[in-house]
């Protein structure tokens, strides 16, 4: 049961469907203050979502604030990360209640942080809030899913391996990275194009130096079965002669300051202006720009920079270029000196900036920060409009790194730009049923870690989690150590990972469609599943992949197993070697599990079955109807399994469900 | 059997008691390099020690850098820490290797990071290699403690519980602070004056302004059982008419440029000049400095800052003023903007300034880098020394926050300047042990985190733990939350957990000392325990305290319990709500043990006993004499039981252990 409630004037995000009607506040469950809401939380109550977010798959003991922001260097310290996803279930006992707060303005969330009792929600004056009431986690996540809208779906290709890195600098660098895999024998799909690829960052552009076979190089790949990725970002660069820019100043579509003058900011390739993507014509036109790259056969992106983040904005590098000069010659003790380096640092993503320029919504002027986190949504809006008006039939990748809720139905996220390290490896899998709550289906995060260097162990295991997650991309940033799996010497264990993969893409695209279908979890938390286990209700490094399969990765350095928890009866099943073997039997309860490195390991639920394909050195060579069905106990369930063809619009459960049986 | 190897001409370093005869080279069991040294690991080595350092027990995976850093942001992919402690162990299947590199400049440590199986340690032309051999890890480690001397042991009331903050502002706030722990039954022993306490943060001086009192001050704490313990920072504030500033300039005691001017750095108070620690009549002189606060009736003091940590040279700083401008009025790309602001970032801990000053050692000048590891050492030995002098028959509470092994000799050390993480108290707990291996026997982490604002529930967790550590002291940063346990809602909880540190004094306290007098561990990873379980062996998150218990601590939020492993049977003893609870006997294996928030659990292993005191709320008011022995089996050890006057130095196994015997 849904019931909105209405608070002041809210801006319109669309991240919701249908709105129903406006509840009387006297149903309200939450007491209502000056700024927003608070919640007396019982101490066995369980807070998901959030969607992206650090920490726990419990948020509970933190402040976490919804502002969407670029934060390459996140920690448990952090609050905000690249999206906002105002969705929170509370899970007590006999109680289920999911919350949505839907405003384009930042939200606070202090849930047990001040005191561990009280969930306090600021807000603002201004917005909507959802209250979900159910019987189970899962039911109030479905009726949420529902009330916001199907998830966007890729193409089938885009469940294959993609590698990518800060940048590939010429055709030929392109060329030897699939190289590397192919005689190695790795699986591969794509290879992403990072911002080198554009002539001096310039979006819709392509570096005639280093890519002069650009158009060549793209249809060589496709028979290779090779998809190029290129990113977009979101500032275009202010450069008289640039197409782009010219029309934009020309028809005002970029982000105007106070005097209307176009809002002039910092971003990679210097001063460059945003397009106002919450303009309907702006947002059609800069759509439209994506056409460029479809006309020479790409059919991928990745939408970067559009939190949006800003390097500085060229008012403030002026203001702090001459602030610095205060500092010169002064004794800079403990208190002086922190304020100088501060200067220095705070000219990135600075709040004051976000409150300086403005957009055109709907016909009104608002200032960006009142709408700050439906930028990167709309950015991303934009590009998938575009694709439905120029390819209506076809399925584009596409995935951003800025969110909203309401932007899971254009297209996937990738988690951000993260770190080679173990605790991010973790928080991976953390975030994967948190967005899952929120929307977000085809997500993934940078295997290996993004900044950083990553070792070989590192990439081995994160990519033995990997493996599960729609989105499945090695990327490192410019300057960190190359991790590409042929680079490392113990290939055969980097195969092996991937091969599982490609056995398991049955499996996990028919799990995927169907959490999209059905507005279900692909990724759910042990609690969702026994939500009367209090051991399970705890767990936090370990979920269920679809119904039948739970996974317990390994997360820490050194380790050759861990400790899992089974809350019912289950076998492991383990990709060695490039074989499949069939483990134990795990009774409920606790067990230590020996998993080396580089073999995957599932444990199938008793009564279910797993489904495995033969494998393929990419996703068009994996034969998704010579099936191997593994099975836990004797009384196993059948199998709705989907498949479509994975290229083309025509959704359908009816259509494409069939039953598999175990003998 | 300790061997020495020379290579070039080392730097003395006086790390070492008794150095031995010189080996001959063909003797070597490692591969000499160009500059360095390369040893090939089997898989299944453990590679234990490094002292302060980030990641695990075990150090395999990762490159380290010994090289005094101030970070107080580190994390899994820091290099550097504090302290600087070239101990390694090498522990494989029937092979135990001790390797000390000593040399006072900075030495790599690439443990199979760039290939699994290859160490690598780079440390230029110039060091003495010790090969340890043995036939297990402990005797391992005991060989090399008796080589480097005996560990520093503090006064008794040290192993109370420490409140402190940057900073207490005034002598009332300080009584305020102590208040608030009485008033609720929280036991303290001391509080801590950070920086602020200073005048305008010269060392050797007290603010007459917020401490007018502070002869006073100090007299009634002690009175109430506190002890005040002031910091003590590495830079000298360059300030006409302060007479440590001016008797050091004029005696020639600074550090000198190339020129043979007096360096001049900023830190804490602005300009300051690094007194030449290195130079025996500086240090002579500035450990009489101690005096000033010695008179005062202070007892115990914290040296920081001495890695030596550098804000800014003033050379750099100019120059770093002026090439700011060349930025100004330009395009700042990805390229050009994240120089600029690499240069106001790198302005701090700059390599380049470390190479820019000298020292007079030993009669040679010598360039700091050269010498870098010795500094914080020196710098606490000169303090050390001077007490020697001045109050040859009282144990003084002395710990630095950098450090080389060596140094062991003179003082204890904190972890330095950490984050409320939970990964920073599993850190902790990791760096026990490995603090041990090199010497470090009193040490602790800033307990609650000092950067970043700390949960109610990570304080209680990480105290659960810190407990255990002979430093036992809470400190946060300027800014952060306040954390003072006295401050949250559950004071039952945090009286529970500080109980329980009162009531293992006798337990801790003995063992510490046993350890220091007998060069053994008193926190072991459980491979020293078992080193033949291929398990215990890779336990990375429980520890021995002793002999006789283990501890397995919750470091993750809103888990009520953990997995635990047991490597022998045990019997859970767990101190709640004030009381202490016999819990359930655990056999050899895994197993699933619930540890409420406040709870304080220890294993006493089958055949062994704890003997718990009655508790208090200062040490000088629990009775080491009325002891409860628990036990855990029916056979049960006796316990050598060690306890002095804890003030004088007058320490013998002989004459202070005595047997005690469960009924």
């Amino acid at each position: 049961m849904v019931k909105r409630f209405r608070f002041g004037a809210p801006i319109e995000t669309e991240a919701v469907l249908e709105k129903g009607a406006q509840q009387d506040k006297q149903q309200l469950s939450l007491v209502q203050t000056a700024d927003g809401l608070e919640y007396e939380m019982p101490d066995d109550m369980i807070v998901y979502g959030l969607g992206e977010n650090t920490r726990g798959i419990n948020k509970r003991g933190w402040i976490y604030v919804s502002n969407c922001t670029d934060n390459p260097h996140h920690n448990e310290g952090t609050r905000s990360l690249y999206g906002a996803h105002n969705f929170l279930l509370l899970s007590g006992e006999g109680q289920q209640l999911g919350l949505f707060i839907d405003t384009p303005a930042k939200v606070t969330f202090d849930i047990g942080y001040s005191r561990y009792n009280l969930l306090r929600i600021t807000a603002g004056q201004d917005y909507d809030l959802y209250v979900i009431e159910g019987s189970t986690p899962a039911q109030v996540v479905q009726e949420f899913r529902q009330l916001i809208g199907r998830s966007y779906i890729p193409p089938k290709w885009a469940f294959g391996y993609g590698q990518s890195r800060w940048s590939y600098l010429s055709s030929d660098e392109v060329r030897e990275v699939v190289r590397g895999h192919r005689e190695k024998g790795l699986p591969l799909d794509s290879v992403y194009l990072d911002i080198d690829y554009m002539e001096r960052y310039k979006d819709f552009t392509v570096d005639r130096e280093q890519f002069a076979d650009f158009e060549q190089l793209v249809s060589e790949m496709k028979q290779e079965h090779i998809h190029l990725v290129p990113i977009i970002d979101a500032g275009v660069k202010v450069e008289e002669g640039y197409d782009v820019y010219e029309e934009g100043e020309k028809e005002g579509y970029f982000c105007k300051d106070e005097e209307g003058n176009d809002f002039i900011v910092g971003v990679w390739p210097g001063r460059c202006c945003f397009p106002d993507m919450l303009n309907d014509k702006a947002r059609a036109w800069f759509g439209n720009k994506y056409k460029v790259l479809l006309d020479k056969g790409i059919d991928g992106f990745w939408n970067d920079m559009n939190e949006p983040a800003v390097f500085y904005s060229e008012k403030r590098l002026k203001k702090v270029f001459e602030k610095l000069q205060d500092y010169q010659g002064q004794n800079l003790d403990v208190n002086t000196f922190f304020e100088f380096q501060a200067l220095a640092a705070g000219v990135s993503n600075n709040e004051e900036d976000y409150r300086s320029f403005y957009h055109n919504y709907r016909g009104e002027k608002i200032r960006h920060d009142k709408v700050h986190n439906l930028f990167g949504y709309y950015m991303t809006r934009s590009a998938s409009e575009a694709f439905e008006r120029l390819e209506p039939e076809k399925r584009i990748l596409m995935y951003s790194r800025s969110s909203y809720i309401g932007m899971h139905r254009y297209a996937g996220i990738w988690q951000g730009d993260n770190l080679s390290w173990w605790s991010h490896l973790l928080m991976n899998l953390k975030m994967m049923p948190s967005l899952n709550m929120c929307g977000f289906l085809y997500t993934g995060a940078d295997i290996g870690g993004f900044g950083g260097d990553a070792t070989e162990d590192l990439v081995i295991r994160w990519l033995s989690f990997g493996v599960f997650t729609p989105l499945l991309r090695n990327h490192a940033a410019r300057g960190t150590r190359q991790q590409e799996a042929y680079r490392f010497p113990r290939t055969n264990l980097f195969q092996n990972v991937l091969t599982a993969r490609y056995c398991m893409l049955p499996y996990l695209y028919s799990e995927f469609m169907k959490a999209a279908l059905r507005s279900t979890m692909m990724f759910s938390p042990l609690g969702f599943v026994y939500p009367s286990d209090q051991t399970a209700r705890q767990v936090e490094d370990q979920l269920f992949v679809g119904e039948n399969i739970m996974i317990a990765p390994v997360y820490e350095q050194n380790a050759s197993g861990r400790t899992v928890y089974f809350p019912e009866t289950m076998k492991l099943l383990r990709f060695h070697d490039g074989g499949v073997l069939e483990g134990s039997v795990y009774e409920k309860g606790w067990a230590y599990v020996e998993m080396p490195l580089g073999d995957v390991c599932v444990f199938i639920r008793d009564g279910y079955l797993l489904p495995l394909a033969k494998g393929g050195s990419h996703v068009a060579e994996v034969d998704f109807e010579d099936l191997r069905l593994y099975t836990c106990g004797s009384d196993v369930k059948s199998y709705e399994y989907y498949m479509d063809d994975g290229e083309t619009k025509d959704y359908s459960l009816d259509k494409y469900i069939r039953i598999l049986k175990a003998e």
